[in-house]
């Protein structure tokens, strides 16, 4: 079986919340203070600071205190082993359709004969 | 703001889990019964089924009763939105690094002149 790779659990996870999807989003713009990414939300701060909180353990953001404002910038390559588990199963399906075909191939071949 | 997808949370989270992820991996080669995807991990009955409820929750697996044998199949039409999201964010991301280089075209010019 597959080694278990617990970024995956982490990054997937994370991407399983609207509010974390979307705060991804607008960084996807550019850096932004912490006050900023909660403007657009109706929640309590500490509940949108849970959801950044996530998004860092799980590497896709990253967070900078300087005085007293906190910014946070999104981390791209921390969505590739995401990503590269998707192609990968993609690449799975492709093998077995591929053999599917062979197989109809095959068969087609043994009826003409 | 991004209209909220419910579809994404579930197959998002339902991702966020090793024993679900190898689930899938094992039914990319073809449709298995329950006992032949229990038989590799060393877990209760009931906590496979509570996996393959979640995954089947999300639409990334049908399962179906055939006298006492229940057999899951993948549906990889299911992933698509998963898929699509992180493309999404890529493209995102590219538009922004053309705005950069675009800016840095400007800036490059202006000191020409």
């Amino acid at each position: 079986m597959a080694k278990h790779d617990p970024t995956l659990d982490h990054v997937f996870t994370a991407l399983g919340d609207p509010t974390r999807r979307a705060i991804l989003t607008r960084l996807a713009d550019g850096p932004k203070s912490v006050s900023d990414l909660a403007a657009p939300f109706d929640m309590a701060l500490p509940s949108l600071m849970g959801h950044l909180k996530k998004l860092e353990a799980a590497g896709l953001i990253v967070s900078e205190k300087s005085g007293r404002v906190r910014s946070c910038a999104l981390r791209p390559a921390a969505f590739a082993p995401a990503m590269d588990w998707l192609e990968a199963q993609r690449a799975l399906w492709a093998g077995r359709l591929d053999r599917l075909d062979a197989l109809v191939m095959t068969l087609a071949d043994t009826k003409d004969d």
